[in-house]
């Protein structure tokens, strides 16, 4: 949409926000990214955050300067402004399919000569194709082989697959076989810390057997990466894992705060939050309803719609452009034209909706970051 | 992002289109559009489609060409693409809140002098400082009283309200009475055909007391406006309503295919469609798993996930990026790399995320629209 309509200037009061509105807490943004650094510092693990739950070049800024090494994303097309706005490297934790596709990725890894660019594979008829792709755009692709550690979406299941592939990519001189992705995505949801910690147990076995198996092929396996928000500990300390990819705990969501905690894990704190205005109110023998202007177009609801950041009120319903709120307890008194916050059910496709995010910190707007990789799906 | 990432252009094959896309099949499209404009043919009533399910100029330009005399959006923001693209009559069927909100309407309405721009109201204070707006603009705007029939989100509950309001607008000379929004959302989706008839005949009822009380205080209501695609024969029926508002009829979603058919009504087809790539396949022991490029980023899952436009498969899993299918039946044989179709569970949020939607006929690219209101959310 135009640019024009942008909900805030540096300077601006939290009253004079536009909504519906994404709002990131700076202090508790700034002090997520510390922790996240602090809990691995004695791990011999790299950072390389996932940038899908944020898709903003200014926020892996600030993680690279508080010690990561680059970023993932999920797309060619996502990792395209990274790269643009100086992230060095960037990994593409996905499979690329298609002539066109894989000339994508090969002319933006051609473009950007001095970074370094990767993808996964699981097929060796890709492998040839991304190789040839490379060959003619004059560019170098890291490879990671993709492990399907219990995720059951993409990957090869089993070392010798996993070695069958690693000789397909070691043989194109365009690609540098790096070593292995291993995700286990759903881990991170699993509510108890005792099922996390089976499931990465399990990952790791996999991921140790198959990285001796490519040695033992005499392949490379420099890297071992996967991990989120839910796990990384767990593959910190695995003593496979050499990298990390936690994107959820810079932001936080209502999806993640329904694991049960882990004693060991640092405090990470909801820091992004929705902004609204209550634009309709009732108050009569029907109830005490409030309708705010933020609806499916502003938050996702895979993990349930976003939920009030404050006690009395709970949501009743939501549209495209609502959400109706009743009061159910001592909640605030709501008026028409109070500003609001939600926390978002999901982070990674709430903020896709958004072609802004308004950082405050003391009750002022500090900056508005774009969302730079907004809608970046190819 | 970047305008550069267009998934197709005029004159390629389906074949070209880059994935995740969004496909608009024009010949069940046009076929839609004329259906909708014959099936009311013999009713007195206007037609003035919804343009949030579609957000595109492009589209409302060949639904004006067909007969409508303007559109519906939800947001000021929603409405300055369709003002800009020559649509002369633009009615904002919300409350707009706030001095920043309101100054933006009233700006954008002395913009184009020549249109006209509705919004609704349903609080007299409001009309107050939206009043001044429009003086201060020196812009004239529509105002349409919301009435609340049987949606429970917003809009005055009863005749009395409805007389006070429209006192209110009357005392603004920058504000045109134009008559009431009495939309009764939920009843589209309400599944049997009796329970949606119910519905609308208790709308019809609150609607022409309203209509009458306006009357007899000598405010005028030339205008009463709702319905959409799940009810608008019932509204058109009505004697009441002289405006109807379908938008889905267009594009069509597994939602409204879920409603009991109706056997008075057209036919409408399902036109819109998402384009995805299978981009991981696994057939072993475990089963027959085909993994697509798009996720939660590119449909929305409020009604649920988008399904398989062919028979034998079925969604197990949906992620940010990935659709995970399995093979139940005797479905397609699906290869790496191959494009199939899937059909968006509510097309909404779903057309909200895409940049581009692809406008296809005889298995060639027709055109490509842009998304002109994408995330206009302001």
């Amino acid at each position: 949409m135009d640019k024009r309509w942008i909900p805030a200037r540096a300077g601006d009061a939290l009253a004079d926000i536009d909504t519906p509105a994404l709002i990131v807490d700076l202090d508790r943004f700034d002090a997520n990214i510390e922790r996240l650094m602090q809990s691995v510092a004695g791990c011999n693990v790299r950072v390389r955050p996932h940038a899908k739950s944020h898709k903003c070049v200014e926020i892996a800024r600030r993680q690279v300067a508080a010690g990561a090494i680059g970023v993932c994303v999920q797309k060619t097309s996502e990792a395209e402004p990274f790269l643009a706005g100086g992230i060095a490297d960037v990994l593409v934790t996905n499979e690329v399919v298609g002539a066109r596709k894989l000339a994508n990725l090969a002319a933006l890894a051609a473009r950007f000569p001095a970074a370094r660019v990767g993808v996964c594979v699981d097929d060796a008829s890709v492998v040839e194709l991304l190789g040839a792709a490379c060959d003619r755009a004059a560019a170098r692709v890291d490879v990671y082989i993709e492990l399907d550690v219990g995720h059951d979406r993409a990957g090869v299941a089993d070392p010798g697959a996993a070695v069958a592939l690693g000789r397909a990519v070691a043989a194109q001189p365009s690609l540098n076989l790096r070593g292995l992705q291993a995700y286990f995505g759903s881990a991170q949801h699993r509510r108890g810390v005792d099922e996390r910690r089976r499931a990465i147990e399990s990952a790791a076995a996999l991921a140790r057997a198959t990285r001796d198996a490519l040695a033992a092929a005499g392949l490379p396996c420099d890297t071992v990466t996967g991990a989120g928000t839910g796990t990384f500990l767990l593959e910190a300390a695995s003593g496979v894992y050499t990298e990390i990819q936690p994107g959820s705990y810079v932001l936080m969501d209502v999806d993640y705060a329904k694991n049960e905690q882990d004693p060991l894990w640092p405090r990470f704190d909801q820091s992004l939050f929705i902004l609204a205005t209550v634009m309709s109110r009732r108050h009569d023998a029907s109830g005490d309803r409030a309708t705010l202007d933020a609806g499916l177009k502003t938050f996702s609801t895979d993990s349930g719609p976003a939920q009030p950041a404050f006690a009395g009120w709970t949501v009743r319903g939501v549209s495209d452009e609502h959400t109706v709120l009743d009061r159910i307890g001592d909640g605030p008194a709501l008026a028409l034209g109070d500003k609001v916050r939600l926390v978002p059910g999901h982070i990674d496709p709430t903020v896709n909706l958004h072609e802004w995010i308004v950082a405050v910190r003391g009750g002022r707007v500090e900056a508005v970051w774009p969302v730079d990789a907004r809608g970046a799906v190819y």
